[in-house]
């Protein structure tokens, strides 16, 4: 089962604000699920990723991020975000979601996202440090 | 008629995701709606509000807000959001917004908003500077 | 203390896409936050907010929200978000609000948001159903 | 240039609350722009896309978003979002979508959107109007 592709999950109740007129998740607001879930990944592997020490040496802008909208979602739902971490290269991390509503087999989001680390006051990339690969490595279980 | 009131006004169409499962625009984006006409109205009288060297000197920080919610506004309507300063004490900027569907005579939000220049490294309060002051006294009109 | 006058509190942790460019929560977003501790309210209590159940005899406008900024909170912050009805009128339900952030003795912000219950499908208010002033009695503890 | 493979731009200013702690947009709001486009686009082409009328018939729901984040978009930008429909199949409509900050030859933004014509009642798709297909083949200059 995809659910057990992923170590790490954080659960959240979807807000009415964060519903449209069609009274269901507005597709924007995955975007930021997709976030919040990847800043409790982080504190999770013991990594405080909004701090000035972490940000000053890994911080995160968005490359690419795909989204597949697999069934509506509406307000008060309880939703399961799954996340891992894919792959790191040299500056890049890749993020894979899965998103469930609490009860169900079937995702109703999936998403890729592709994220460079780079330095905010030049906007150039740099290598991901030493220390969080090893964190992930070592949560996601990668042998190499 | 209290658009006489004001001699400024910022037009903008309410989008999707701006309204909620009431089909009506959701009560935190007039919060938004106010800031996005301050901006506005700044930048008429010549004042770049968001730029560094402004905000080095006027960062404003929102003290109090009093809204009204008049009658309800709705996916694609236009909105004519009017907006004053009606009072500059020594750090405080205090803004009147009144919003209307185009078309309409009655409002459909009134807002009062207090704002406090500081300094955003220290927190400190700070005098509102006195170019912007003599900007907006000639343009609303003041005599003192 | 003040806290000691709510009964409720739902707690909640800053999300990152909910901060500005001054690096804390943009002021619209305190708006967001009463909503969801309203819901989380009613829920407390035994009623579904958003339920269409619960909606076509309870259905709740925002008439006049009132909120004092008095502290910046910021990413990552964790809130205490303390919420109670103060008030049922005939149609209309007041919310008095004060946020905390975890571990301090001073609110970071205040609220107090009036709403009228409505009918959706004509625009007319109508009277507060009887089993909720009830169960917000009880909750509260207020005799008469 | 790729500006020229678009019939239809729409212009906007970068909003304060829309940009994050970065100082940059946050990543979900451009699909936020995706959308606002989108309804300016048909409104260009006649089509009241948020009307019930339209609704009744042709209501939108996404499938897949893919979206490239090409550089950084700051406070008070001037954006120009360039869309236009790349594709109709029976019930999906595909939006190509390039956002350039003014007066920038590069586009910061890229995007891919599928949506599928769904009965809001019944959550089935069903087939793109013949009238809509008429008014976007008509206004791409498709020969078919």
């Amino acid at each position: 089962m995809p659910k057990d592709d992923f170590k790490f999950k954080h659960s959240l109740r979807v807000r009415w604000g964060e519903c449209d007129a069609q009274r269901i998740v507005f597709n924007a607001q995955y975007v930021n699920y997709i976030e919040v879930a990847q800043a409790e990944y982080f504190r999770n592997i013991g990594i405080s990723h909004y701090s000035d020490e972490v940000r000053a040496r890994f911080d995160l802008a968005t490359v690419k991020a795909t989204l597949e909208f697999l069934a509506p979602v509406r307000i008060d739902n309880m939703l399961d975000v799954y996340t891992r971490v894919s792959r790191i290269g040299n500056s890049s991390v890749t993020f894979i979601t899965e998103m469930y509503i609490q009860g169900k087999d079937a995702p109703c989001n999936r998403a890729e996202a592709i994220y460079a680390n780079f330095d905010a006051a030049t906007g150039v990339p740099r290598r991901v440090p030493d220390d969080i690969r090893e964190a992930v490595r070592q949560f996601e279980g990668w042998q190499y």
